[in-house]
């Protein structure tokens, strides 16, 4: 039963009320920076019924918000409410942001964000990061990075902090393993941000965290993708590889050591071609874009253009291209039905390359699905299995992650947002 | 960014107070209660400073809990401890109780465990069910565990309620589909508590909750088996059927409709045979119980003598039993490297009937999981795929959720602890 004590915070009783009255209004900061963040526009009043603090204790906290850059409030009033009307809040638009870089195996992307969670910059560069070595790969990302703070700048915009989408097995700081980029054991974090800062002199070292791209880009669909509801679902993103994340109830799902979601190398075909992870018949060999570009016999070293022609081709009813994709489809549908068996999700999500190769992706994989899956579990309907949004993309999750530490606990940033 | 807003609760400001002493109060003798189950043995000022109240707090809770019977008191002092000797306080061994009941293909086992988490009757009978009406079945449970409890009441125990293990998907007191019991959509929690009511006339109806046995022999392994500090495994008990259970962080991993686990509808020869849940190839049909009999050429329909053969047979060198474990090994060794990719487990414990097979099992299931693993996630020591503990089982997972509702809320139950 230990895992109930452990589970739940001691309740302290009233007789022993003492810690944390400086906990308690860091934390009701937060509460309400959000909730403002949450509703776009509101009143104080508005505030004070959301989160149910006095209306005496809004008003002191919200001071302390506009104080600190975090808020931004407007004459607008509203007349249809109860109460004397009042001046509308609104998250600031300037100030304090996330800066998101995704690092892959053929692009660098780097996306700047504002407390409201708006995409503000975005600046992407297709080059091939194969092979190269680490640090130099490290150091053109920081650098695209520090042209996209330029133009943040030009906005009023100063990140908080950055993170790091990379397509591996990310834990501390350090990419343990990224087979497509030919990573392991390589130091992320401590480099890029030594890089970023060589290029700021002067300017305070920005603090860096990482994340494996995948989950980056499951989180981007749960804040900003057309998922309504749903909270429990399950993320495939194509790519050279294919990361795969898995979000329960709204948080991702690490694992024991931080490297759950390795769809990618799960088999497809048990008795298969090897694969370079030492497995057999893995579903990337069958739906990683190489595969997919080579079945359909594009070669293009531009992975975007390479795509996009893979899609054009599957328009026209080119075979080659069309056969690919019925067997990447086919293979993603026997590697889902066990995760859907596993896992439960309310949904399957199509990221990456394949969110334009949906169509033809998903029904080859939603007939598997159909029977593949433990009946009633899995709809025939197909309606579960479905493509990302265009508005969530690693970057994008790795940028709002930077915002959520922001929203989480303002009071740690208000030194620099109110110099910034 | 909602998701952070709706996880953590509104800390309300110290200038309105109000809400919820009672909660609090509630909370701690729950709190207390669990701190003493968690000791052994303990004295009031341990208690005290394990959950972080006043001693004089401490005493007021330890007080109703002694009055409501879930605690004992006994004379022994420590002299090695600081401040004046107490007495020491245990949780009581007689009182209220949990009732576990499995309800499996060819056996129904029935347990009942005190406070303390401690085995105390334990009834079995082995019995062919499938096929058989299940309100037969669900009335022949009744029965055995009104015959339990008749020892239980012996032992001055008195169940607070009863939870059912059942081999199939579980979902609000209905069992949507058990394949090997050829129960659909059949209602366990009314027919089962009625039927036990009637055996009991003239006293109080027990409530009854029902659970996936596969969960529940998890949350056994999890409370009650050698996992050492490990809060993270996933599960299989094998079966007629092949169970299995996701634990993250101590916490069973239910999924988006309560069905995640179902692991013996993932396909292990992806063109193999078809399953009767429409599958392919799916594990029961090289890891089952009647797979691993068929292939031994067993055919014993006593489910306990036939697999204690197969063991037999195993350790005598029989080739058939080799061969045929040599198979479900590979087959789970490959769902398994599967599962390892995604969920990232510290552990996979093999249950139900693979405990006594493991010998033979886990060395191929092993050498498949070595190379199907992403490199890296699961070292070649093998030491993580291991069997069950004995003293873990669904039935007793059962009983110690029951439990667990006790230790959960004390004061709901004070009634019939004093009662009883």
């Amino acid at each position: 039963m230990e895992r109930s004590l452990r589970a739940r915070p001691a309740v302290r009783d009233a007789l022993e009320p003492k810690a944390g009255r400086d906990t308690v209004r860091r934390h009701n900061l937060s509460l309400v920076l959000r909730a403002v963040r949450e509703s776009g526009e509101i009143t104080r009043a508005g505030v004070s019924a959301r989160v149910g603090l006095t209306r005496a204790a809004i008003s002191s906290l919200v001071e302390q918000l506009l104080d600190g850059g975090f808020l931004s409030e407007s004459g607008k009033s509203f007349s249809g409410q109860a109460g004397r009307p009042g001046t509308v809040l609104k998250v600031a638009r300037t100030g304090l942001a996330g800066l998101g870089v995704e690092i892959n195996v053929d692009y660098v992307a780097v996306c700047v964000v504002d407390l409201a969670g708006t995409d503000r910059v975005r600046l992407v560069e297709y080059l091939d990061n194969r092979g190269a070595p680490p640090g130099r790969v490290l150091r053109r990302a920081a650098h695209i990075a520090a042209r996209a703070m330029s133009s943040a700048a030009e906005q009023e915009l100063s990140p908080a902090g950055a993170a790091l989408a990379l397509p591996g097995l990310v834990s501390a700081g350090t990419v343990r393993q990224a087979p497509n980029l030919g990573w392991t054991r390589t130091a992320a974090e401590e480099p890029f941000a030594a890089a970023l800062a060589a290029l700021r002199p002067g300017l305070p070292v920005l603090p860096v965290r990482s994340e494996n791209e995948a989950n980056l880009a499951a989180l981007a669909e749960l804040w900003f993708g057309g998922l309504g509801g749903i909270r429990t679902f399950l993320q495939l993103t194509g790519e050279i590889g294919i990361g795969g994340a898995l979000v329960l109830n709204g948080e991702l799902l690490r694992g024991a050591h931080g490297f759950a979601g390795e769809i990618g190398h799960v088999s497809a075909v048990p008795d298969g071609p090897g694969c370079r992870c030492g497995g057999r018949g893995c579903l990337e060999l069958y739906a990683g874009q190489s595969a997919l570009l080579r079945a359909a016999r594009i070669d293009d070293p531009n992975g975007a253009t390479a795509v996009a022609e893979l899609e054009r081709r599957a328009r026209a009813g080119d075979r080659p291209a069309l056969a690919g994709l019925e067997t990447a489809g086919v293979m993603l549908g026997r590697v889902l039905s066990g995760a859907v068996n596993l896992f439960d999700p309310a949904a399957v999500v199509l990221g990456g390359i394949y969110r334009p190769l949906a169509p033809w992706l998903i029904p080859p994989a939603a007939a598997v699905l159909g029977t593949g899956v433990v009946s009633g579990l899995w709809p025939a309907s197909g309606s579960r299995l479905r493509a990302s949004s265009p508005a969530a993309d690693a970057a994008r999750g790795a940028a709002a992650l930077v915002v959520q530490d922001v929203l989480g606990d303002p009071l740690a940033y208000t030194a620099r947002a109110a110099a910034g």
